[in-house]
């Protein structure tokens, strides 16, 4: 069963707001396991609308339209939908008495362009709109069904969520499941090297990589009657998966982000950490407060821009100011080092480094960044070269520092060097 | 002349991702004066990339997409486009030396599906990648142009801002030429009230209003023979905003962020910068250190995220904590004397707040924040009631502290209390 989206609306199309609307029924149509393999944005416009509509009702068995139900001139969504299926429209007693009753509430003035929205296509679905004006409606032949929403989210999401998912959910022959697998310290085409021959033989489940900033997931998709059959599908993929990647995996649930995964490490271990930053200034810290009940982890951040404040907040030696430089493998040690002491965690991450634009010379380029991680005492550090704009490359080194934490922080536990 | 968008990528189908390639493109395209009558999404699937890429040739003059460029075997985008476009695939020399150079820089193992990457259509403009490793392509015919570039945003924009803005303008027939008012302090709503009779009257320029977190950015784009003509016809305009909103207004320059304005404002008076952050844990001195030179300014920043370490490196009293709490006017107060008279900088901004989900009570529920500012010893405090979720409430949060800042900034100017 195929499902496409069309949402209407040249706001979108001039890019005055993000379409998170198609994000949204994406994900939900993904989850009822039905395909939607196009997804189309239309201005107001009657003739590139009814053309748009055309294809798709010809291609897909579900094509759902939202935005464009309004009562302004170039709302054309319900017109140009009901003159493809070959429907008449008449107006609805309940959906105007429904539009009475929610001006009167809100005590604002009825004008006869409301009307318009009472019309409803005969021999059709009317989706009541508790949240707003325009009734979403359904149009079933034999051929295509077409779904029609409101544009605003306040609008759409409810009545998806009180009408269109049973109504979608009766018509999906199988339930799909999903399971995320998400990697750390390994690139999408080494991932996707490693992974080829489950790829190349993949049917049902399927396998699906996704790169992100320093990580790559890994989603398998199975498809079956029931959830208990998808499970049964995915579990010796996911198992597969993990004897191939072992420790580089930081989680296997979709909702956990490589922050939390670290966080977690720490709290089951009884850990406490201290962040010392140079040129990610916060970005680092920032995304370790994201988490949840953080506090019991991280108990304090440095961002020690300036050298005086590495040597007053930190205990960075002057002479290695001096000698090596601000960014050099001995001044992220001593960050990292003085930040743990200074704070009394046992953890501290420091990173020093050169975001540019300007700052880079022959011998330190752009990008040069060093990552020290102090565990009780002990100092491990790494240099990093990273590319691209300032924020991309503090965005790289946050992620880099995540996985250096990580990858020492399991170093230092299975060597039992510390723990619960 | 008609551009029309695809994006290829089966995460942004299965809603694993929001699509705001879609909208950042459509922005730059309407400040172009380009018309944009289609977007569409599609997986990466050959065939139906194939017959959507066909249709976009046929009825627009130039067809951008993004997305599916990557190294693994499902990135199809560039086989794809070439076929329909009938040219045969080589390799760069360049493309090739960049990705070897890249992956050298990274310490990361080349695998040999890399190589794909570096193929390139012949007879085409090759957009070499500083970014990431996927070059971006220009495919030229006389019917129909073809643009092809990198998924991640990272990647996009700046590919977008060094080669294709610059191309695309050539392309179009007439100049069109835009000027951007950025507002904070005023809502959407508010600024389209405001400016309803220039929007109801405008033909050329035309105004749009674009709302972001914290800010609302008014464009007016002009047309005309030359530059110089739609510099003309925006002059008046823009006049006319600036007076209706004063000092809200913080830049005219597109490119200009809230936070390059405060440290801009900060260099030319001469002051220096500390912060003391506790719900957005960072994030408000990560924006700021994305500021190039903003070590002129910026100190140091501490995330005080526990009430010890907001006693230890703040000195806020542990009265004040016990009988006010750390999420309290007098907090915040004691917060930015403290790491103003720590750090000593003339001005400290400090932020506490519930961020949520946890942690919110009938007194004070999540999204209750404190902002204070303390500008040469005299200290103002805010407070705030955001919503959303975690992240949102911290990021609404951090462009409130800039938005104070600023605006406790101009006022002490103009008092004269303090400057160069």
């Amino acid at each position: 069963m195929t499902v496409e989206l069309i949402c209407v609306g040249t706001e979108i199309l001039l890019g005055n707001i993000v379409n998170t609307n198609a994000a949204y029924m994406s994900e939900k149509l993904a989850g009822l396991g039905l395909s939607n393999y196009y997804q189309t944005v239309v201005g107001d416009n009657a003739g590139r609308l009814k053309a748009t509509l055309e294809t798709a009702v010809k291609r897909s068995d579900i094509v759902i339209l939202c935005g464009g139900l309004g009562p302004t001139e170039d709302d054309l969504t319900k017109e140009t939908a009901a003159e493809v299926m070959g429907r008449k429209l008449y107006e609805d007693e309940k959906a105007w008495k429904q539009i009475v009753k929610f001006f009167e509430k809100r005590k604002l003035n009825l004008t006869e362009n409301n009307r318009k929205q009472a019309q409803v296509p005969e021999e059709s679905i009317i989706l009541y709109n508790k949240n707003g004006t325009a009734p979403g409606i359904i149009m079933e032949a034999p051929e295509c069904k077409i779904i029609l929403l409101p544009g605003p989210p306040g609008e759409l999401i409810p009545m998806w969520e009180t009408y269109v998912e049973d109504y979608l959910r009766k018509l999906s022959p199988e339930q799909f499941v999903s399971e995320t697998v998400k990697i750390c310290e390994a690139g999408e085409s080494a991932v996707e090297t490693e992974l080829k021959d489950l790829i190349d033989k993949q049917t049902n489940p399927t396998i699906a990589t996704y790169a992100k900033v320093g990580e790559v997931h890994i989603r398998v998709t199975a498809k079956g009657r029931d959830e208990k059959e998808c499970r049964k599908l995915i579990k010796p993929v996911v198992k597969e998966i993990k004897q191939r990647f072992g420790a580089k995996i930081f989680t296997t649930d979709e909702n956990v982000t490589l922050e939390q995964a670290v966080v977690q490490l720490m709290l089951e271990n009884g850990m406490t950490l201290s962040t010392a930053e140079s040129l990610t200034g916060g970005m680092l810290t920032s995304r370790l407060v994201n988490v949840p009940g953080v506090s019991d982890v991280l108990k304090q951040g440095f961002v020690t821009y300036s050298n005086k404040a590495k040597r007053k907040y930190l205990g960075v030696k002057r002479g290695t100011l001096d000698k090596r430089g601000a960014v050099s493998e001995q001044t992220a040690k001593e960050m990292a080092k003085g930040g743990a002491s200074q704070t009394k965690t046992n953890v501290c991450v420091a990173l020093t480094g050169i975001a540019g634009p300007d700052g880079g010379s022959e011998e330190k380029p752009v990008g040069l960044t060093y990552i020290a991680v102090c565990i009780e005492g002990k100092v491990k550090v790494k240099e990093y070269l990273f590319s691209g704009e300032r924020q991309k490359i503090r965005e790289s080194a946050t992620t880099a520092a995540l996985t250096l934490l990580r990858h020492y922080l399991l170093e230092c536990l299975t060597e039992k060097t510390f723990g619960k």
